[in-house]
C-alpha cells in the first residue's frame, strides 16, 4: 500500500506521520524542535521524528512515497528552501531543507505552508469536506490562516491568509510583529501570555504562572490556559474573553470580504478549548458579521494535533477518501 | 458593429452607456435616480437613459445585442430580479427588473452586482489589465468591494467584497449598517456627512453646508468635499484624515489576508480626489501591511464615473481589448 510522509514543522514541536492513501495515520512520532543549533539540526530532527513513525508503520523511509513537510517561515518549493522562519533556532536566512532531508530520508521531499497544508487537509479529509470554500483558523502562539476557494487553495502571491494580522482595533494594542491592533495582538497566546506577566508582576491574582511550574513548563501552553479557565481563574478568563472579541471581529471582517462556507478553528489553544469556544468564537463573530442571515458554518477542526502532519503528506499523496 | 448597453443603477443617478466591442464607448446618458414612486418608475428612469445613449450611438435599444445592469441590493441574475435595494424607493421586496426592462428596451437583460460589475471593468479594461488578480474598493456614499481572484470574479455565496464591513475598530463608530466599527462607518461619505452635521450643530465652522447651498445641493456631494478641502475647511480635512486612516487599516487587512496583485482605488469620492488620495490611503495601509516589503500596485480606478456601466456591459459581451 502507498504511504506517504508528512512533516509539520512548529517552533515548539515536530510532528511526524505515515499516511496511508485513503488518510488513514499508519504511524505518527512527535518531539520537540532543537531551540539551539540551527537548520542542520532542525532537518536531523525532522529526519529522526520520521523514522520513527515510519517504524511504526513498518517501513524504512525510504519506502515512502515521498515526505511533505509543513513549514513556518518563507517556503519556495520550487526552490526546496524555507527562509526568515524566525520560530526556528538561527533560520534568519535561506536553507535548502530539500536536500538536507531528501538525503537523510531517501525519498523525495515537498514543501509547503504549514497553516495551508492544515487548511487543505481539514477541507480534504476534516471539518471541510463537505463544503467548496473555507477559511481554517489556526489559533495558537499566533493565529494563522488558510483559505480554499471553489475547491482550490488560495494563496495570493506566497502570503495570503494572514488573518493574525486582520486589524481589529487601529492604534490598539502592540503585536508580535510591530504593528498595532492585529488580531494576534489580543488572540495570539505569545500575546496573551506577555499580558498575563504583565498583569501578574503588578500583582494581580492567577494560577496561571503556579500551573505552569508545576507542569514543568517555561511558557502559558494551551494546556495550562484550560487548567486556569476550570479554576475560574480571573486573569485567564478576562485575556480568553478578550481574545474571543478579537477573534469574532476578525473572523467577521474576513467573512465580510470572502463569504465562505464554512470557518475551520483549528491551531493549539482552537484544539484545546474546543467546541465551547468554537461556539463562543460564533457568538462574537455574529454582531459584526454583514450577512448575517446566512452565516458560514464554524467547524472545530476534525484532524486535531495531527492536521498538519497529514496535510503535509498530501503534498505527496493529494491523499482523498472516496466519499470525496 | 455589435453594441451592448451597460447601466449603473446607483441610489443617486442612473449611468447608461453603450459599448463596443473593444469596450469604446460610442454613447451615454445620466440622470437622476427616482426618489419618489417604486421600482417601476425606476426602470422607466433606466429604459429613458438607454434610450438616450443608444441615440447618441445612433441605433435603438432593440440593435443592442443586449443591456447589462449593475445593481445594489440582492441580484439574482437567473431569476432576473433584485431584492432588498435600500437605498432606490420603495425596493424593500424582491422585484423582476428584467421582465420590465427587456419589455420596455425590446433586447435581453443581464444583472450583476454594482459593484463586482465595476471591478470586472477595471480588471478587463481599466486600472487593473496588467494583474491578473486584485480588490477594488468603492469609496463613495458607502464602501464597497469587489475581488478577481486568478482572472476571476470570487463572489463567494453572493455576499463576498464587503470591505465596507471589516472591522477597524471594535466597538467603535455606529455604522449605517447597525454595526459598530466598519470600515464605512469612518470612510463613507454618508457617515462623514452625519458627522460633519453633528460637528457643524454643536457650533463647528465648516464651510461644508455652506459649499452644499451654493450648489443646490442637498448632500455634500464628492465635489463638496473636494472644494471644502481646497478652501483648507479643517472639518473636511480632518473626516477625510479619519476615513483615510480607516481606509488604510481595512484594506491592509483585506490585502494581509487575500495577497492580491492590486488595489485599485474608485468610487465617487476615490475618483473627485484622485491620485493624491490613492497615494495617501497606499501611505495609510503601510503601518499595518504585513507583508511590508511586497506592497501591492495601487491604483486609481481608470474608467472613471463610467467604469460601472462599462462593467454592466460586460455581462452582454465581455468585451476585451486585443492587448489583454
Amino acid at each position: 500500500m502507498a504511504l506517504s510522509g508528512g512533516i509539520d514543522l512548529g517552533g515548539t514541536k515536530i510532528q511526524a506521520a505515515v499516511i496511508e492513501a485513503d488518510g488513514g495515520v499508519a504511524g505518527q512520532s512527535r518531539r520537540p524542535t532543537p531551540t539551539t543549533g540551527g537548520p542542520a539540526d532542525v532537518v536531523e530532527a525532522i529526519a529522526g521524528a520520521l523514522r520513527e513513525a515510519a517504524a511504526e508503520a513498518g517501513v524504512e523511509t525510504s519506502a515512502l512515497d515521498g515526505v511533505g513537510v509543513g513549514s513556518p517561515g518563507v517556503v519556495d518549493d520550487d526552490a526546496g528552501t524555507v527562509a526568515g522562519a524566525r520560530n526556528l533556532p538561527d533560520w534568519q536566512g535561506t536553507f535548502d531543507v530539500r536536500t538536507a532531508l531528501e538525503q537523510a530520508c531517501g525519498t523525495r521531499v515537498s514543501l509547503g505552508n504549514d497553516v495551508q497544508v492544515a487548511t487543505d487537509a481539514e477541507f480534504a479529509l476534516g471539518a471541510g469536506r463537505q463544503y467548496s470554500s473555507l477559511l481554517g483558523v489556526f489559533w495558537g502562539t499566533g493565529v494563522g490562516g488558510g483559505i480554499v476557494l471553489d475547491g482550490r487553495p488560495w494563496t495570493g502571491r506566497d502570503a495570503a491568509g494572514e488573518i493574525g494580522h486582520v486589524v481589529v482595533r487601529q492604534g490598539g494594542a502592540l503585536c508580535g510583529c510591530g504593528r498595532r491592533g492585529c488580531m494576534e495582538a489580543y488572540a495570539g497566546r505569545a500575546a496573551m501570555e506577555a499580558r498575563a506577566r504583565r498583569r501578574y508582576d503588578r500583582g494581580e491574582k492567577t494560577v496561571l504562572f503556579k500551573i505552569m511550574k508545576e507542569r514543568g513548563r517555561t511558557r502559558l501552553t494551551s494546556g495550562v490556559w484550560a487548567r486556569a479557565l476550570e479554576k475560574g481563574d480571573p486573569v485567564a478568563r478576562n485575556l480568553l474573553d478578550r481574545a474571543v472579541r478579537a477573534l469574532g471581529a476578525g473572523i467577521a471582517s474576513s467573512q465580510n470580504l470572502l463569504d465562505v462556507e464554512a470557518i475551520v478553528i483549528g491551531g493549539g489553544l482552537g484544539i484545546r478549548l474546543g467546541q465551547p469556544y468554537v461556539d463562543r468564537i460564533r457568538e462574537a463573530m455574529m454582531p459584526h458579521l454583514f450577512n448575517d442571515e446566512s452565516p458560514p458554518a464554524i467547524e472545530l477542526a476534525a484532524l486535531g494535533d495531527l492536521g498538519g502532519a497529514i496535510g503535509a503528506s498530501l503534498l505527496i499523496s493529494a491523499a482523498t477518501p472516496a466519499s470525496r
